[in-house]
């Protein structure tokens, strides 16, 4: 098999052909996914980086990947004998690299991207920004040096029942109507998969963890038509298509359909999901919008709180279950990381409405739970024993909603500065868990509730506090977040229906990771009028032994027990009597 | 005397002879200062609002004022009668009044701007703004209407000397040079005036309230120009100027000066600073730069905090004989708010190093401390007696720094609602005291912890929670704050040598007003890396009649008798054994 360097030395021979100075990845594909199908994934191909976030630059002497603090032990690892310098970015969403190429490359150069792969409004920024270069656009160099590419993803689209989703895919789709009126436009088209399929509640399994469909979708006053290859679209996908007046055609016959229609219509595009290929077919007819969708994707209905209520329960009994399993296995032998992984799936998956996982486990037992987005390999991973601590960060994919929760465990005696370090995330966790706060506020103004304490002792987590999350859709999505200036979601004001993960954590290098992370629902405050609060939606027990009781508040008391008091009463009547035994001793009042 | 409603009226009819549909006033002057010289004052002269911040926009048919939460009900009072309608923005610093114009004013309407009152950003903002109408430049259509219009000041200028300072003014000047080699200008011009005061370390009496010159400022690699009026300048500052290679010429001739001089050169002029005529005069040479003035300026040497600490002594004793004084009178007679107001004064005046007030005191009994910025006439205002609340909000500018500071105190019974609420406000204000953060922390990340226990009852406040204050110059000064996403100071980090103020509030209609309002240093953290963390300044007593113990938690409870023991300490010694016991009495143990 042909290596990394190897790889990096082909790509070089097509750019000096091409007389091209530096190939950019920017890491996404033509639907600008976080999570992107293999088919698209040229930086990991190329580079051997497994992390969600990074961009690669290779020039004809040098080849570099940016990514965050979350990726940096990971990157190191990973890129080791590559060749490939791992590019620390100080901030997170900041695009470095952009720097490195202008100050790096002689005026006059040749530097290419792939158009399917930028969005129009980056393509915007790029051009402006690298005024004293020429940009091509290609999507072929890849597939020159890339034998046997895997190719377009092609799984079995499914609908979601109105039982699961609320509101019908002709509800939302009139409410887009409505829209497209009070903006005079004649079409709006959506190109992130994830709000294709909020709108046509339909889903897939066309990238890992995200059960979505490669489409496209155009939603016009009289028509709509789904971009999508028939060979996943069985009969009864097909009739429920034509129900909702939804008309089909291939993906690969997007860019062409789009060229030969769009002539005199007015059709909305977001400058920041739609990609630069698109935005120049359709030229001056593609409007540059604020897409609607996304806000009403992020505000769940009453029917998707209710099921992902349900879902919580389910998730909760399956990590009973998981780590009843560890303790109980643990007392005769060790298990690795990896096994613990499949294990969370294994339980999972016996709830009947579970599809997949919502985004690779992370278990991260002592020194790799620093490792922010660890992945155990099933073959080179630690093995936990019953000493230390182990960071457990996973989550699951239900028709009832998406999950993802982090606790941190501990085995035997722990050391005091663990348990300090924890109690001080876990005070945060909560801070944040109980602020009431007016309309209008965003996440970048809550974020420090969960990091004064680490801040009172000179500590830190060098990552955002929490992201939103869909509906049975992408673990990560917008608009809303908790974070810095520097994060776009977290300048969102927050709305009632939203679910956010709330996820504070502490690392040392090489010795531990603390990271606790329930999700929150944010609602209408039940007496103060134009003020919001959060409701904590996941179900599992936090790890009352490395709880310094000393160092919480008698509020923070109260929050802690009531919420074990809450997690026992939902959960105990879905599991054994012995596991229910097992749960009562880990909610027990503190 | 012409009244408001009679200059409305000649205004429309030179808008009419001039075809003008709408002359629209920003409120500040050719400096963009906040306070502006009565000269410039046409907003106060034409509507007859003292408030310190608004837009006027005067229609044919319509005459509206835009102000902010702080001045809704001051606008109410002023207004009355004279046919002009508050406007009422839902949110400080944006220019809602510019989307009204837009929506009531047909295409192709003339509107008319003083080009000397709009920066140089703001003009390019409201140009694409304002496509469908015809903006016009004039400073002369007031003039029309104004007669004996006051004219632009002349007060003496007078140096501050290095004992005060820290650094001369060509150590400044240098340091400007610095930065000019490093951009690869030519001259940067300064336009605002306490920028021009900081570089020269003149101070004068031009504008009230604000130690500074009318002047501009023109620093180059051989040659530096002060543009001010003879008139201003003696024999001593004029040798002082001489000594620090600073040319004189009239304030007047600035116009004529730069058209003559700047052709050729490369002028650095700030976007957000520079009126638009002005950098129409410079027109290509007037690169648009970011003011490294304001930065050097926020972060005080450490001549300059330790004079500051000295002011706050001063400070603290002019309060204490004030507050002192007021509640022997009460036992006799009641005291008038503007009473009060002129103690205040009469007793920071003791001070060897004091010049004048920096803002006009506000001093607000019962409902009209609800009045966010309250001001106190002579002859219509309350009377003090001894029952209810009392908010003071007062400053001065001494030759060793700036104060600012509010005090709200009770006197006889006080509802518990209000203790309440006082105890909620100083929560809030002791938490923003006492946070330790990470380098590159701005106020909308630390806003929030001031706000929390209001917000934790559905209860707010409608301003900023504090503002940067310069040394013996304006109290209002960039670049950080405490505030929300809409206000750009807020998004500044904080950086060592940077005094904000701490200055939550709360406030009935018609009932009470709350604030306690300290001054706050920015440090490195004495034992935490690349972290800072406030000190608190300012010194005096907070009321613990309003404090409701039992909703204070133990550490603050600390930081509450912590402080009293420390304005105690530095206080007892500089006042007579009579208010010595005094103090002692209200720096008592809670």
């Amino acid at each position: 098999m042909i290596n990394i360097k190897e790889k990096i030395q082909l790509l070089r021979a097509e750019m000096s052909l091409q007389k091209v100075s530096a190939y950019i990845v920017t890491g996404t594909d033509p639907h600008q996914s976080e999570y992107v199908a293999d088919h698209w994934n040229i930086r990991k191909w190329l580079s051997g980086f497994t992390g969600s976030a990074g961009q690669l630059v290779v020039t004809l002497d040098f080849a570099g990947l940016w990514t965050d603090s979350r990726y940096f032990l990971q990157g190191e690892q990973e890129l080791e004998g590559t060749g490939i310098h791992l590019m620390k970015q100080k901030i997170q969403y900041v695009p470095e690299y952009l720097q490195w190429v202008n100050k790096n490359l002689e005026e006059g150069s040749h530097i290419m991207f792939d158009g399917d792969t930028l969005s129009a409004l980056q393509n915007e920024e790029y051009s402006s920004y690298f005024f004293k270069f020429n940009i091509f656009y290609s999507d072929t160099i890849i597939n020159k040096i890339w034998e046997h590419r895997t190719s377009i993803p092609q799984s079995k689209a499914f609908t979601l029942k109105e039982q699961f989703v609320g509101d019908s895919a002709t509800e939302k789709i009139n409410r887009i109507k409505n829209w497209l009126k009070e903006e005079s436009l004649d079409y709006l088209l959506l190109t992130a998969l994830d709000d294709i399929a909020w709108v046509t509640n339909l889903r897939g399994t066309d990238v890992h963890f995200n059960p979505v469909n490669v489409s496209y979708l155009l939603v016009g006053e009289t028509q709509s038509v789904l971009f999508m290859d028939e060979e996943k679209i069985d009969d009864s996908v097909s009739g429920y298509l034509d129900l909702h007046d939804i008309a089909i055609k291939s993906y690969s016959q997007t860019h062409v359909h789009l060229a030969l229609f769009s002539d005199g219509k007015r059709i909305g595009i977001d400058p920041n999901q739609c990609n630069f290929n698109i935005a120049k077919i359709l030229s001056i007819n593609g409007i540059h919008i604020s897409n609607p969708v996304i806000n009403w994707k992020g505000c769940k209905n009453d029917i998707e709180i209710q099921n992902t209520r349900a879902a919580m329960v389910s998730d909760g009994v399956a990590l009973s279950k998981a780590l009843y399993w560890l303790e109980s296995t643990l007392e005769t032998r060790s298990v690795s990381e990896y096994e613990l992984g499949t294990i969370l799936t294994k339980y999972r998956a016996e709830d009947k409405h579970y599809l997949h996982d919502s985004f690779g486990s992370i278990v991260g037992y002592n020194g790799n739970g620093a490792i922010i987005h660890y992945s155990a390999k099933e073959h080179n991973c630690a093995f936990i024993k019953p000493k230390g601590i182990l960071l457990i960060d996973s989550g699951g994919q239900y028709l009832t909603g998406t999950t993802d929760i982090t606790r941190t465990i501990s085995f035997g005696q722990i050391e005091e500065e663990v348990k300090v370090n924890f109690t001080l995330v876990l005070k945060g966790m909560i801070a944040l868990s109980k602020v009431v706060f007016p309309q209008g506020i965003s996440g970048v103004q809550l974020d420090t509730l969960a990091r004064q304490y680490l801040w009172s002792q000179g500590l830190n987590y060098p990552h955002g506090t929490g992201h939103g999350v869909g509906y049975c859709l992408n673990v990560h999505e917008g608009p809303q977040g908790f974070g810095g200036l520097n994060n776009v979601k977290a300048k969102v004001p927050f709305e009632a229906g939203m679910i956010t993960s709330n996820e504070p954590g502490f690392y040392v290098n090489d010795r531990y990771g603390i990271r606790i992370e329930n999700l929150i629902l944010t609602k209408k405050h039940d007496n103060f009028d134009k003020f919001l609060e959060f409701e904590t939606l996941t179900l599992f027990p936090i790890d009352t032994n490395l709880i310094i009781k000393s160092l919480l508040s008698k509020d923070e008391i109260t929050w802690m027990n009531e919420y074990h008091q809450l997690v026992y009463s939902k959960l105990s009547s879905n599991l054994d009597e012995k596991l229910s035994l097992w749960l009562r001793d880990k909610c027990k009042a503190i």
